[in-house]
């Protein structure tokens, strides 16, 4: 987010039809909740477009990057690497270090896709289980993401949005915010 | 959870094939994140057996239900109604009235597939976004769990599970608890 270092989100892993859903749903997710910049695979051409669009719509800044290089990635990031898996440890346990450590330095969240290699458990300073239960990578990266921004990326504004949904207690409100 | 009143998610919607993930990793993240039930529409029996395959092998209790009746299962719930929404209150808004009601009454999580009539907006006792922005169910499902629940759901043991991950700063760890 604005003023704080880099918050980069890395899908490792994408299997093109298969994963289009979670793949976008990564993007989009690490977009609302307050990251910088997801980084794909180079197969997943679609759910960049689609988190394009998004952005385009409902607003920035956010940045989305294809790479063919994942492991490098990893090893040449200048800052923090956490690896969210379920064999990792509890998120609970280290949030606070990682907290502290991205007060001063960029972070890249690693979320895997069906295999991860051990170079990645290796390269991460930090592997991160949101619980040591199968579940989701995107229930995992929300959850971290909150966890990490202590609740702030939810007060975040967007520029350049051509549309604003108003929070309603019933039904349905979209405004142009140019026309606000 | 134990000694809570029971918490269910209820996922409106799911068109077979297409949606057969995303529905999975609604019941997978209701059950890591604390809920006690996930309810899936009728035609979603293949999440329904990979749920509770996860869940014989990883433990419980956590129960996994079909319905033909999406509609009356709010009607009818006994107790609060929160239907998650991109159009609804803001989360850090409600969260604490959501979570007194729940101290003394059963909850439902209303988790919308594409497209949610009027009256699931009308039925719920509070339409909540997790944030007002596009991104992905199963991302909102598990901020709100995490928030509801206020972290003892990363506490939750689990019974009769044939294996338990064992948190690691490095590399995977499974064992049998009965050997333990």
């Amino acid at each position: 987010m604005q003023d704080e270092p880099e918050v980069a989100v890395l899908r490792y892993g994408h299997r093109p039809g298969r994963d289009d859903r979670m793949t976008t749903h990564v993007g989009l997710t690490a977009r609302a909740l307050g990251a910088d910049r997801v980084i794909f695979p180079d197969n997943a051409g679609q759910s960049e477009e689609t988190v394009e669009d998004i952005t385009g719509r409902f607003g920035g800044p956010f940045d989305v990057e294809l790479t063919g290089a994942l492991n490098a990635t990893i090893r040449d990031w200048d800052g923090v690497v956490v690896h969210l898996t379920m064999y990792g440890e509890r998120v609970q346990d280290v949030e606070a270090d990682i907290r502290e450590a991205h007060q001063t330095e960029p972070l890249l969240v690693v979320v895997g896709g069906e295999k991860v290699p051990f170079e990645v458990y290796e390269g991460a300073d930090w592997n991160v289980g949101v619980t040591n239960q199968p579940h989701s990578e995107v229930a995992g990266l929300a959850v971290f993401l909150d966890r990490l921004f202590d609740g702030r990326e939810l007060e975040r504004e967007w520029e350049d949005a051509d549309r604003n949904v108003i929070p309603m207690a019933t039904g349905k409100k979209v405004v142009d915010p140019d026309a606000e």
